[in-house]
């Protein structure tokens, strides 16, 4: 692939981000994982790209021709590699899969320069039984991006990141016009000749695209802030296999529902989000990182859900349970009797110098107040720093032989310490019921005035087929958030993995609902299948 | 109707709530209208409740006892009386028609206790093909509620507001269950037994319902502190033609799109909201005003964009133009040379008091750094005190022979001034072109990080058939307000009135959706038909 048909990405085939990153285990953790999951056993060496073996690509020679007349050969990609590439997302169970020889790909990448493109190359497919995934920055955690095909002859990966770059910027209504496919870098750097920041920091923001924000209905890092992407988008252009839909404008309407809402979440099952408006704020002046820390979760909890429902005005707040408190310490190598008690917490205040200082000041009052002790700066800072080094540490426990993944879910304020008792339940018992130690840690990673979010990490020792051994404790999992009142996801969306279980959670209304929207718009059934909304019988693959 | 069939509602049959507060026109105001419109023609008095005809109800004798076996026999009304008080809302355009003899009305009125009667209603309509507009408040004043059967058989209006009451409150999440015809004061009555509010005060506040303001996607006085209706929203049970769909529980998930935001502002065409839980916060310890003045409108504008982009944080913030601020002293008596000049603004804060003296105090310094100076707590708390009241003045005004009415919009910041030009003059050249003066007041009522609404008072000298005439300079507005990037409605919804401009908003896109959605919940298209979408060709009544 040209770079020119396919702008920066993640480099490292079968794990996260940049290789030259990559880093070994620390010897500190490598203790702790033999004290708190036992031995493990090396797993057997990843297989190189190039064993990797395919089944060839279907695309007939007609197909070839007929997508070429629309995006031009280059755009075209066919070869191991490219396929390869976009044949999944980065859970863990993607990148365990990426260490097998034998591989599911899609049967083409097709990279799209524009919104024209977009819509022809959905009209092809969908007139000629292809499946269209959509494809951004390749970072779904939640089988997203899978090459299912269904019952359609074939299935394309459609590469979104040749629809790069701003189309408008509006400095009085601090507003963004962006195309879908830009990256959130290269957003943030666009902004940032105008001194503004768009501010949405998910996990995934080195190399997920605005699109791909909108389309998962994604949470950054700074929501108690600048609010979750799907609550910053302003106004959309879809391409879909029946014509283009365009939404949105006025900061506040009563003309009829919001209609963009149908596609903040869809996942690319309805169609592409082409262009996107998004509301962009100034450049903070100041950044303001305070750490705290409380006797227990339970006096952190009630601690941010004050300062959620009087809206004191943090940028970032999070609150680490006594395990992730500790294992944090650790990591930095400064484990103490007295701070390795209790349960750390984080706060971040940007923008306006004045507001900035008022909204720690008030803040810290109230965290002060509910029972918190300010720890400075220092921590904080530190989490600021390692903020987006996480997936590499799991492609490093990975290759040492633990398991390693991430879910979450959110609920209201009154259900948070059940719902957390829960799923810790359900993921300690799936993995006892395996014979094997689990390590689970959580925090409080997003804050409402009604409830929060709660973020799970858990390493473990897997024995035989970690996949088939993680969904059944994923089933566990699901079927706890579901009893204690969570979503099935806060952030990380639905994909293929939490598909089956989404009809508990907006029953079979909203499940005839999404399904009538999907085939008024993709009547060939073409758009993602098996994603979000489970494939039917009727169109499963034979 | 009995008292315990039909609570509290409005009480005045044609005009505005209570008739014992009905006022009459202050002379000042008489004075000022003789200047600026012209010497207007005393109407003819308008019709008595006894005199008005209506056609028979068509109802039939099986469909009233099938009916009442779901309801029972004291919850249909087919009394004349029943009926034209279900005949409409509260536009200036109906109160125009009901002074009149001759009506509309709905062929009954009929009142179930609860959700499953509600659903079974449906049921039976959808089978019998008789026509429902949902009815709560009564308040509608963009034709929601008017009596249109289409091609059905009968229209039935449903009266909502016996579906009373809380039935779950969660002080920890901050989170109220209500029954979805709970009236706004009745709401908060409720609350404030448990120490908390809603805090949502549109003009209607007073009649209006919880289902009727998610229904419209309600926006009220406090919405820079509190939000909008549709935002305080955290989850619904809606029933259907076809069946139950209940949406909605946590504070933020990606478990696909957010599907409660179809019926949040469907306007009764996919449904009846039945019941729905909603944001709260305690009731506020402080409440601060302050009122300032700015050069101009511009001014002021670039003031309040200053303060809703930086998040100072007040409860109210509201600008009125140059005109609106003459006549606004002019009420109160203190035409003075210093006052009237200039643009006035209100601002009020609440809550928390030490958080709500930050507040005022960081607002106050944004303000005054872009050129207001503060004209002190009076004028903030006068326009607060009678903030329920225009619609008498409005009832008054109509009985002295002039016409008064509103219209609202949003837009970006960048469009304000334009857009605002636009349709000033678009009603100015309507009243022109009927060789009739008019007064056009506006302010900035809601404001928004990438832009506000505009809302528009008209008074004018309408000489022949007043509801025509206000329809070709309504359709000159709202041409306007589309070209000029607003929505047909910012917070007053779409009703019969705007329908005609939703697919130049929303696309052939967004009406396809609409149509989809419609067509799986409401498949005999019984549910307010002419509501928000324009009744098709196959579908007018013949």
């Amino acid at each position: 692939m040209t770079t020119e048909t396919t702008p920066a990405a993640i480099t490292r085939w079968d794990g996260w981000g940049d290789p030259t990153l990559a880093r070994d285990l620390p010897l500190a953790v490598r203790a702790l994982l033999r004290t708190v999951i036992g031995r493990v056993r090396r797993p057997k060496p990843a297989a190189a790209l190039s064993d990797v073996v395919l089944d060839p690509s279907v695309l007939s020679v007609e197909d070839h021709t007929s997508l070429a007349a629309i995006v031009g050969e280059d755009a075209i990609h066919t070869d191991a590699e490219s396929r390869i590439r976009h044949s999944g997302g980065r859970s863990t169970p993607d990148l365990l899969r990426l260490r097998e020889t034998r591989q599911d790909a899609p049967d083409a990448v097709v990279a799209p320069s524009g919104h024209d493109e977009v819509l022809a190359v959905l009209g092809y497919a969908s007139a000629h039984d292809i499946a269209i995934v959509p494809f951004g920055g390749g970072t779904s955690v939640v089988g997203a991006l899978s090459p299912e095909r269904a019952d359609h002859r074939a299935v394309i990966a459609l590469d979104l990141r040749r629809l790069s770059g701003l189309l408008h910027f509006d400095e009085v209504s601090a507003e963004a016009r962006f195309l879908a496919g830009t990256t959130g870098p290269e957003a943030e750097r666009l902004l940032s000749a105008h001194g503004f920041e768009l501010g949405h920091y998910p996990q995934s923001f080195l190399y997920a695209t605005l699109g791909g924000f909108a389309s998962a209905r994604s949470a950054g890092q700074n929501s108690a802030g600048n609010g979750r992407f799907d609550t910053m988008v302003t106004a959309l252009r879809i391409a879909t296999p029946t014509g283009e839909v365009v939404l949105g404008g006025a900061p506040g309407s009563a003309a009829g529902p919001d209609l963009m809402r149908l596609f903040l979440g869809a996942e690319g099952i309805l169609g592409v989000i082409t262009e996107l408006s998004v509301r962009v704020h100034r450049l903070p002046e100041t950044h303001r990182y305070e750490a705290w820390t409380f006797p227990d979760f339970a006096t952190g909890t009630a601690a941010l859900r004050r300062v959620a429902q009087l809206g004191t005005g943090p940028t970032v707040i999070r609150l680490s349970d006594e395990a992730e408190t500790g294992i944090g310490l650790a990591q930095h190598g400064r484990v103490g009797k007295a701070l390795a008690k209790g349960c750390s917490a984080v706060t971040v205040f940007e923008g306006d110098a004045a507001l900035t200082a008022e909204r720690q000041a008030t803040t810290a009052r109230v965290l002060t107040d509910v029972g918190g002790r300010s720890t400075g700066p220092v921590p904080a800072e530190e989490w600021a720093d390692g903020r987006f080094g996480a997936p590499y540490l799991r492609d490093a426990l990975l290759d040492y032989g633990a398991f390693c993944e991430t879910l979450e879910t959110a609920t209201v304020w009154a259900k948070i310490e059940p719902l957390k008792a829960a799923v810790t339940d359900a993921i300690r018992s799936g993995f006892t019921a395996q014979d094997s130690k689990s390590l689970v840690l959580c925090h409080i990673s997003h804050v409402y005035p009604t409830g929060a979010a709660l973020y799970f990490t858990i390493i473990g020792n897997l024995r035989a087929d970690a996949v088939e051994e993680w969904n059944l404790i994923k089933t566990r999992v699901n079927d706890a958030i579901l009893a204690h009142g969570g979503t099935i996801s806060h952030h990380h969306g639905v994909g293929r993995d939490h598909a089956p279980w989404l009809a508990r959670e907006i029953g079979e209304g909203g499940i005839r609902l999404l399904r009538a929207v999907k085939a008024e718009l993709d009547p060939s059934g073409i758009m993602n299948p098996g994603a979000v909304l489970p494939v039917t019988a009727a169109r499963q693959k034979s």
